[in-house]
């Protein structure tokens, strides 16, 4: 928890979790627990859910809107920024509210999506990705999005084998409604792809040209960058090609909601897809966008959280099916959950040792690689 | 648990749980449970609740009334004093029942509040305490006093924060069916009222004004002392006005039971209330008693047991409606259960540190100070 | 759990529960996952239920029929012995699929029994008592068994709880079902009967001498033989008599299943009973067979399985009644839950200390010296 959430920075939520100024949600790391609150400036501010009186948890509820923050022991009262700005105290009492803000974490809001960071210092190579990141999640314009759905999944297994898991697709037999629009060759290349593969391979070979030059035409970026285990932000960007109708996460792969996305200027523009450690995934779709965090509980327990985002116009019924939308998903998440759990528990005998990874998985490797790199300089 | 729990008196029942002879109660501070059972003579016996046989616990109720002590598991058999009486065994067997009586903990009955103490040699220290406090219990004649009520509430936090809850009621504007009889203002003197509680405050100088007078006038001792970390038996103890008729802490202040305690002359005589360091607190009305005790369970959950004592003559539906009796500690305590876990949680988190006391919270402070001496002397 | 479970012989099951090939169940011992698969050639292997790619449970059943076995991750496919016969993987992947079966446990058949065991190299010791103890099992033929009934307890203590209370009679008042055929004076002997027993005494001898004469004459062996702690794999075997019919354990001690096990000669054959060190025990009479299996959870739990096996051709509600057959253990199994859960709970008092054994717990006292050899020789 420490070398790792410690350390980094971390997901937390979209900014259409909190549309408005005075919108918050509190999100749980381990044993801490945060409040980000939307101010009046658009920013969005890290608090720490820990009131300076007496230590009291000041929010509890898991999102909702607030002007001040009032803990519910003491009625101390916090600004969105912080600021103690009432205590209730006997006339003449020293006492410097100055010196009792609610602690910070570090905030940053990057193409919509919300990060912070328990380090005194965060790293800074986190600034160093963001250029890099930036041209391929803007177009999608979160900002201009809201939540449609939002799932939460504890799953029996720490945070670490959720991850790895979301880095393969050599388990892709296990997703059979994924299977219907991303490509389960997904982590193969040129002259790795398995016999029964090779009619897909085909398919995903010209979709993907296909697709690049739909990018080309429209200025999107889709190439690769692949930096899990080269950096402090290790990450993977791309995007690329669905199957079928190549539009969404959809069984014919055909659109899940009929509002296109920001200024997009097509449906049919694959995924982009965004793996970011330590804790998040997302693909955005020219009709949606899915986040993903994972929210470490304890050695054994991870929450899960998915959330679905649609065009901040497109009407529930109408432009969009809630259970269509979610369907792939739902199901995949449910499946991963299984996975993770399996793990777990198998991981947990004495009698387990570390096997070898195949080819497909060389993603995992690579993670764990960082994995491996953070927590030597961490103990260092 | 050691530290505290194991050198300190405790408080475990009063007299009126266990009216007669047989009568037992059983309580568990942390690891250790205890019986507690009224002998022949009215004395109330401290017994460990293992066999010594093979460990077992001997009763698992929470109470009852039983003749001998009879192990369910090999019908080992005690008397009320915990010597064996009866093991089965062969003949000839050479076994000397003399050297298996049931441990005993250290016991007290104090103006009819049973204490234990699991420490080899108590602390002397309690009973030069016991003629301090005696004078303001015993009119309130527990021992011709019934239970009506008892309620336990697991809380989700540990036992300290339990008893820092307890020491303060800045937290008052949390508790509005309990500042209709008891004085917000607690805890707070003259120079120190806030605006808001002015009005309050001189309400409150006249009542205790008038109660005084009345003490005075019955003999009845109602001074503040307040010795919270200059002893090991740390305490407070003072009889206090309460607010509408001042009588019981009902909505209006009225009486909640029709029969007065023991000899006692009149129904306008406050609260006699009784802090007791390390896990007990007691308020003694005309009318009725109520006591708190703090059981540990673990290092985040405490076990809050609630008893309502009328007068033993006192007829439920006719002298006291039962609702109406635990109405308002019902409340409050549901009330302190949260705060305490708020407490718990946001505390927990990395990022708490301790934060400054309000000239109001004295008492907490007081508390925390002697929990650190203590603790000192332990660790010593 | 290294010391004990890690270094000896465990029984996990009996071949009735496997009975054809492809037939597995999965057993946990502490973290340990293991999966008894019977093979074509009728034997049993001891497979770690730990897939060798990424650690996942492979089996997630308690029991059930597979032709190989699949890991539900990521598909790779074991053969029933553990060779890893399937991995997906790419053309031309370098990887040699004999370095990743299961890995094996060494497991034994003895009698129908399934041991099995952790260490690399099991004590030797087990080998030396099967010739001992094979003549009083092998005539109840539990390959020609099938199971009639399964029950699981989760008991709230930890295994060695579990144990101890199983080798001693002392506590069989608690057991008034079974003792209607299970003589309550076992464990004693003569010069030992508590006047309350003498009756209960003189018809135990009478039925032992009977018994032993029909012993002599159809060649079956009966004698007592108690190794609990001078040897690895600490046990004791006897034939020893019922009382009432002497048959089964029924109320009226006649026979529970109208069917024969093996070419037994007779019904009144009491029972043949096996206690074996660390986690099992058996009752083999002529109509059925009880195993019982300790698996321990954790330092406080238990899960303790017992299981009745009766003549494979044994019809239900014809031969046997099934709620009949199971009533004087599943009432006797709860009783002794709370035994054990009784000694659990006082035994986690500090105020606990070991008491004396009686005489007729003399084999509890050999079990604890057993374990104490035994630990003293791991922590060596």
């Amino acid at each position: 928890m420490e070398g790792i959430f410690g350390n980094h920075w971390l997901f937390a939520a979209s900014v259409a979790e909190l549309p408005e100024p005075g919108d918050y949600v509190t999100v749980d790391y381990g044993p801490h627990s945060l409040i980000l609150v939307r101010d009046d400036n658009g920013g969005v501010n890290a608090l720490h859910n820990v009131c300076r009186h007496r230590g009291a948890r000041v929010l509890t509820e898991q999102s909702g809107t607030t002007g001040n923050l009032v803990c519910g022991y003491h009625s101390w009262t916090y600004a969105p920024d912080g600021t103690l700005i009432h205590a209730a105290s006997a006339p003449g009492e020293k006492f410097d509210k100055d010196c009792f803000a609610l602690k910070r974490a570090h905030s940053r809001v990057v193409a919509g999506l919300v990060f912070i960071c328990l380090a005194t210092e965060p790293p800074e190579d986190f600034d160093a990705i963001i250029p890099t990141i930036e041209p391929y999640l803007l177009p999608h314009e979160l900002n201009k999005t809201k939540v449609a759905y939002q799932q939460d999944i504890l799953e029996e297994g720490n945070w670490k084998l959720v991850m790895e898991n979301n880095r393969e697709c050599y388990h892709c037999d296990g997703h059979p409604e994924l299977a219907c629009s991303l490509f389960p060759t997904w982590g193969l290349s040129d002259g790795l792809i398995p016999p029964h593969l090779e009619e897909v391979w085909d398919r995903n070979q010209t979709a993907e040209q296909e697709l690049q030059d739909r990018c080309d035409r429209y200025g999107l970026p889709y190439r690769v960058i692949e930096e899990l285990n080269t950096r402090i932000a290790g990450f993977r960007i791309s995007r690329e090609s669905l199957d079928g109708h190549g539009e969404s996460f959809s069984e014919s792969g055909r659109r899940l909601s009929k509002k296109l996305l920001g200024d997009l200027p097509d449906f049919r523009l694959g995924r982009c897809s965004l793996h970011l450690q330590p804790n998040s995934w997302f693909h955005m779709l020219s009709d949606h966008v899915i986040t993903f965090a994972a929210f470490p509980i304890n050695e054994r327990q991870t929450l899960v959280r998915t959330t679905w985002l649609v065009a901040d116009d497109a009407v529930e019924g109408v432009d969009y099916d809630l259970d269509t939308l979610t369907h792939t998903w739902k199901q995949t998440n449910l499946q991963d959950a299984n996975f993770v759990a399996l793990c777990q528990k198998g991981a947990s005998s004495p009698a387990y040792e570390q096997g070898p990874y195949m080819k497909s998985e060389y993603q995992v490797e690579m993670f764990i690689d960082w994995y491996r790199q953070r927590m030597q300089e961490h103990l260092a």
